[in-house]
């Protein structure tokens, strides 16, 4: 008998959540190349800072993995992230006038915070297999995106977001994903169902947070505190 | 030459924030005892699903004090949180109609999270001067707002309120305030400005988390995704 | 069908390990009565500093368990260990003529070390399991030891080790550490068999520890260190 | 006024501990060519489970460093010790017939788990500068004694141990050296007395560490419990 892939008891859980970005107006809105620059540049300074916090996670995985392989696995994405992903963000934001230093000093913002918090703190409280359920979510969900829009007629070849829809959607992104995805079944295989359930809420959460972070963008917001306090913050 | 109290510069930078608490309408509410109760109920919950987080950040206290006396301090406050504190809180909740039963399942919110994950992945990246910065502004600011409203006529006899506004004023929460206050002062002494800086930061932050926590009792707000996410979440 | 449990299967890779303590010099001489007093002192000074690290295991425990009831467990057996075991050993030390200032001074010497960086460190990297099974063999073992030492003619009355043979084979103690193999249970139900081998492994190294331990107090070593080195680290 | 660098008064601290490996067999042994082979192999296979659980402590480095750049650092360094230097110690022990798999297989001695169980369990309570103070003494003694050596008539050209000499006396280890000693500065700058004292301590402490490693090595230890054990733990 053929048991289940976690991930796809996973898939179950997020595809109307993963599905519902589509129907956002900042997704729908790089999809279809009508995206206000602003909002995009919102996005691009706080994933900036998101791939920080992101590529700690990756060094958490080198720290918590049980064998030489998979803390080698990790080691790469790292220096991978760092290294080349990050370098390609700072030259696509220069496309649209970021400078480097302006990505440099980009304020983490509310759900950023929330987002990359939730991450490591569940990662530090257990072990390689809950830093990885904290990762897929990105990873994959990126490329599910990234793969629909690229069904949209046009959105490949628009001058600044076609990049965005290449990218997500590259055979190499592809792989990628596929990698983490068999990382999470590898990890996942024969637990227990309350260790399952608990992973499954850790993909659950951070696909609540994508939501969150398409919405930040599109609304452009930093912290939810009124005028008086961020009169103060800034003084 | 007499230095400044860490804690002194601390309340320059806070004090405004604070300040902005008292007229927030929940805490107004609350001191003039017009709150409504659904309100107060839904701090009441997240409150106590805040406090188990919270409890996890004072044991990582124990984990990284470094003597004796310091662990014994953070242990002692765990295990008062868990034993005693959490057992006032369902019994004060019980006043509201809410069993014991309904608080365990309270479902963990979206500011409630964002404040506790902040402070635990903090802590657990740096020493137990990052676990201290942490906690101090719940138990500080919960101090200032205490006694600030025990001045407001007729808030420490209000039927409902009068206990919230007794216990954070009391001299034994007081003399709890006035200990972790000291034991940040000694951990900060004589650190360089760019690790006092850090400390800070996280002072700020979670004053602002404060202030958002607040706002969520206010708003009954529990994660601001859209109505298609929540049906999927619930089904 | 009935599963196994976890502790009797651990029971099976640890009988002959455990045995081979009582053939040991030290604990022989402590059952039987002969024990030098110096040996028996270096054990009291090098087992305070193992119970402060010990605390911090505890503590994270309460940090990484994933209910309410298990935080709370470990917070008890936190303030339990800080508030009374400590006393007692301080109290007990005194008998041999050792302050608590000697005590707090003792230097922590290299099994010791060894033995408590290993458990804080499987139970850093990974979860509340980890946590569990790295205290697992100090509590059991000890009980062990002393149910049986219980047996021997005379151990119970000694004038000094008395006191120890009764205090680990009480009821009490028989019952902390049936809570300890209960909890143990509990988190390692239906786990594949890549993790019971893994926390089995924990278990395992910390009974070559418990070896080491008792084989460091018999030689009242320090640091295996030559004499050079010594002079240097004490000038 | 120029402070003193902290890397001259850990100087200071060391001085002695590390002359003293140049007159231990294994390494006076290593510079003058006579060393057995078996006890090159025996360092050999140690080294290499070493440099797993060391790269375990370069990927927390990145987790806990408080800048990109210092992220970045760390993130390189596992990378390359990940990729380039386990890749060179195994052509070297291929040299020594030990075969890849061997190595996989070593079985992490009782030194080699207690030294980096230390540093881990450290690194994992302090911050971004314990980790620091944990790696420096291994890159920094392994230079120091590497260009000792090569001033030793031979050394760099002996058949089996030249490779060795070469290797940690070469510009580039040089260069990796002084990165981490600079490193080690900038954290400890204008940190008071009470922390640069604790990190000074894991210093002296991983040095005392490195002695018992060679002298590990020259006794081609494992684990040190009598035999009843080991024969229960094989089979």
């Amino acid at each position: 008998m053929m048991s289940t892939l976690f991930t796809d008891r996973l898939w179950k859980r997020v595809d109307t959540i993963w599905n519902s970005y589509l129907d956002h107006p900042f997704v729908k809105g790089l999809g279809e190349g009508w995206l206000e620059k602003n909002k995009f540049k919102h996005w691009l300074k706080q994933d900036y800072v998101y791939l920080i916090e992101y590529s700690r996670l990756l060094a958490l995985g080198s720290v918590k993995a049980k064998d030489l392989e998979t803390m080698t696995t990790f080691a790469k994405l790292l220096y991978n992230t760092l290294e080349v992903e990050m370098d390609l963000h700072r030259e696509y934001a220069s496309q649209f006038g970021i400078t480097p230093k302006e990505l440099e000093e980009t304020e983490p913002g509310a759900t950023m915070t929330a987002y990359t918090s939730y991450m490591l703190n569940v990662s530090h409280r257990g072990g390689v297999e809950h830093v990885m359920a904290s990762l897929l979510t990105c990873a994959w969900s990126y490329n599910f995106i990234g793969k629909e829009l690229a069904n949209w007629p046009g959105s490949v070849d628009h001058e600044f977001y076609g990049h965005w829809v290449q990218m997500y959607s590259s055979e190499e992104f592809t792989k990628l994903t596929e990698e983490c995805k068999d990382l999470m079944n590898q990890l996942a295989e024969g637990k227990p169902e309350r260790e399952l359930v608990e992973l499954e809420e850790i993909v659950v959460k951070t696909s609540l947070y994508e939501y969150m972070f398409w919405d930040m963008a599109e609304k452009e917001e930093e912290w939810p505190v009124n005028l008086a306090v961020n009169q103060i913050k800034s003084s």
